[in-house]
């Protein structure tokens, strides 16, 4: 390869976000993934729980031990339910590994939110206030070096691109901000529960978490922070019966007279040079198909006179540009590298 | 039977309107389909075109002749694309039958934004002035004895049932009303299109039509009887991969203190009696499979005080609440007969 | 009602098969459910569980105790994983009750071979002697005033109905039968696990239990019992990304010269005056949806002169012809009554 | 990139075989697509009919000008409709281009044969003799250096690499073969129809074509050269409810005392060397979605002592090593290349 190799392990690579990290570092140039970490399966094969790595990956899963890991990776991505990366991030940040968390453990400053909205234990404040929250397009100049870096949530990373340049450029108003999102089976992890069952799911559209999903503070937090002021909002879940997409459909009301083309105008320019935001022509809405196994995010808009208010659809793979792509994409940026790295992947369609 | 039996013909019976009046009459006491009508399949077996029909109907599609039809019939559903109701309805009227219009013919009472909205020719003010809108517990007992019904639209129904009586009761500010609303693939109808072609719409979820779907009229017409002022609303559409069932999530500002409890009683006493509305406990929403093949249209609420809004959910079948089964229930109100009448399906669960 | 009436349990209520028959005999003229029976859910409302029949069955789940059913019940169904009906059918008979075991517990007259396929300990042979095979179309004549009736499965009922005929004529050679089938996801049944967990199942087509089902010696033990001399067979299963729906493909050498249009005329011959086998014109092979929710099991033929061989479709509804629907269809024939009452649900097309 | 840079055209862009193609040429690194063809759109941007492709590929269709697309391309992707590649291969070959036919017109050697199942007039003998079938695994060798190369069909590459192995070796007998297949719709390509309608096809499962399918003379076309004589076979397509996957379910007498794990031997060392061939160990059965978006084959045995029949699973993507990633493989071997150039794919999972 060259100078530049890393070596990678992944804890979590039995869930659906560790095995998405191993299909994409698979094409990526400078990365190999020399350690796949799982505390329920250690010692089995991957590919036995994964037979769609047969004769791809013959390695057996190793167990949670930070100097091992150190041993044998330089860089380890933490794709683990809530609660577990607070608690192993210390001693990996102390084996000398650079950590990218990809689950909600890093993101929210506040350790009294997050046990409010994740019902856990948080982290030590001092790793939340060392944390960089890797929102790669807008926040990705500050990820530079960092060995610590908190990835976004698949709703928020949907959402916030959907909506930070408006906000930014103040066209819309903070306080009428609605989210409507929609997510494909997939964020839900890889647990066998009702809630997850096919016959349960196919051919049902259902709303859950109405007003208590732990992903609204996180979005708020942003918004907060572009806005410069205090930003509540209201954030609505569906689960699709799809595997993967994201959709979140966004309204607020416009400040002064602006039309689709500005909207479209002001997003371009605000995303000049990030490959990954997609801004649609004028009256075209992406799908979330068109981004499928990429790591795009794609975004229209349509204005209504009628009512003063703008529609915003923002769509992502949540298991690329949600998860794993988005971490590649900060590990690139935390490395210096261009931030395509390993990600030039056209969507699948259909 | 006994002498309440009605004969009833269908027009439009290749579409999945039609061919769902035809599942759901088979099972009303006092009505036989004696004719279905086909402009475009005349004088070929029904079956031929639908086989889970063989054994079940085994006559021939007549064509579209008012006389003819009221040889075989007493009253007849329209099961028509925009555009031909207006023109039929006259000759139907003046045949004497009975006529219940499912397409959005008759729904707008101005000629001019049928016009804007559904890019046809509307039909003559008279017969918009004569029809009488079925939206059956919100409108029912205008129905009964009345000859021109016009049956609500899919998304209206979900919609109007979820917003009517908090806005009647002046808990919610209908200034701030927002309306996303999911829907099935059949909502779309039989014809063959990029549109509704299995590879483009499976794992995937689109919105269309923001801000222009022909539905907004109809449901700011209600919404504007029901506050006694204009109202303006946002409404999207969107695409899920699934064949029936529709959710509409709605967003409004709560006037007053109001708790979700407070909804959960309001509702049930405005719904008292109606037994296709059902009204869910505090904290549970509806799935929109819950109400699959069934004519019901199942409410929940979320109150959030941080925003001060409330989060209503309201699903219903497209195909029967959203078209033929309420169409049967306006010609059960309209004859002074049980609303329930041979609709009295237990959802189709899982 | 009438005189006619039955009271009816069934024990399993918050299975697929067991809500399927609250479904079902919600519309049964004389049958009244008055027992729904959960040994894991006792004490709590079914529609808890079943959110689909809020407001439609609002009683609590009762125990399971065999005095205590009779009391309430003249019929008891058994819905039940099998290994639970062979330990309740003494009991149950013993109380008085009717009972119709949708399980696979009576169904094979070998205790030897249940134990094989199975691996549970099988039902006393006096209660295999005992209890009737209810194949409807094939053996219905049998069931007439029985006490035990075993249902079929789900695959048998499919497979069965389409080999009978011809191997009863003589006209396929059984030593060259080979099944290969395909199954909704329904059919195995509410238990949460990772293979029924929807991501794993979208977009994806698998074969099962190759060579190891254990339909395959009920399947055996029909044919064996039509041709009158040993009978083995290649029998495969699959699981197709949808809910409900059987389809099997059989192949056979034929015997004799044979056209597709001689065996359409055989198998409406043998199935006449049955209404819920259609045989479908020569040339039209059925498709799942085409039966879907009904009690229907619908056949299609093509005979390759250059292979000598037969291809036969057979199609149901796993639920309802491959579980409850024909579990209702047992009891009316039991009771002497006409076997398509409760049943006469047109396929729910689209 | 290198001395070895080829630059592609694609006829047919707008078909799904020719998307598949862009998709996976993007990651070849010795291949260019220099130009896009459509006869039907020519002009107009390739990503407004396929907006996954916006920013990615922003020229226009070009027309089909076999000296333009010659000046601007070294090698042609045929990805058209049956007919069509006949008719325009002596232009290409003549201007200079190597030929890759993924199209059927090159398949058969027997004109008449061509004729009879596809109802289109044949290419031109001289063309049909010059054309190597490349089926990878098995005819890999004839392709190096050859300018006409016919692909082979979705449902023969998955069945011929499960079948001739156990063929080759003697081990089935040729007469006894059954072949039971199952595609996802995207084989159906994307013009729209009721056969491709998703509220027809979704949660339905159906058969076509029984014995009448175009793939049927390309199979016994091999079979008969790899077994040395004649060889006629029961061939079923059917569709499953999900977007890309084939499985061939092949039944066939075993020859001789074999067990599951000397299939699995056998098939190891017939494939000894080929990435893309993935033989299970034994007891396991591969599923399509372990494959999915990837060049892989997948194949499990089952040999049953009871009826002395093995049972044969094989699995591909129907768009990848069923047409456009097979194609480059092809392209690869013509070049004297490694034949995985551009197809490091791991599937895509879940």
């Amino acid at each position: 390869m060259s100078n530049h190799t890393l070596n990678a392990a992944i804890i979590g690579s039995t869930g659906y976000g560790g095995v998405e990290l191993i299909r994409l570092l698979a094409s990526h140039p400078y990365v190999n993934v020399t350690s796949v970490v799982s505390s329920s399966s250690e010692g089995t094969p991957i590919a036995d729980g994964f037979p769609h790595l047969v004769e791809i990956r013959t390695d057996l899963l190793d167990g949670v031990d930070a100097k091992a890991i150190r041993a044998k990776a330089d860089v380890v991505f933490l794709a683990t339910p809530a609660g577990i990366a607070a608690k192993l991030t210390p001693e990996l940040l102390e084996a000398g590994l650079k950590v990218i968390d990809i689950s909600g453990d890093h993101r929210l400053k506040s350790p009294a939110l997050y046990e409010q909205w994740y019902k856990k234990t948080p982290a030590d404040e001092a790793y939340l206030a060392q944390a960089v929250y890797g929102l790669a397009e807008v926040y990705g100049d500050r990820v530079q070096g960092v060995d610590l870096i908190s990835n976004p949530g698949c709703f928020p990373t949907a959402t916030l691109l959907g909506l930070v340049p408006a906000l930014a450029a103040g066209w819309i108003d903070p306080a009428t901000i609605i989210i409507d999102a929609k997510s494909g089976v997939s964020g839900a992890g890889r647990g066998a529960s009702l809630g997850t069952h096919y016959s349960e799911l196919n051919e049902n559209f259902s709303a859950y978490k109405i007003n208590k999903h732990q992903h609204i503070p996180e979005i708020e937090q942003v918004l907060t922070d572009i806005a410069g002021k205090p930003v509540t909002t209201t954030f609505t879940t569906h689960l699709v019966p799809m595997t993967r997409g994201i959709m979140s459909t966004m309204y607020a009301s416009v400040i002064g007279d602006r039309k689709d083309e500005d909207f479209v105008q002001l997003y371009r320019e605000y995303y000049e040079g990030r490959k990954f935001v997609r801004v649609r022509d004028t009256g075209k809405w992406p799908k979330t198909k068109e981004v499928w196994g990429s790591n795009y995010c794609d975004i229209g808009f349509s204005v209504d006179p009628r009512t003063g208010r703008v529609t915003i659809v923002s769509v992502i793979d949540n298991l690329v540009k949600g998860a794993a792509g988005q971490a590649i994409q900060n590990l690139n940026l935390s490395m210096g590298w261009d931030e395509t790295l390993g990600l030039n992947f056209v969507p699948v369609y259909p």
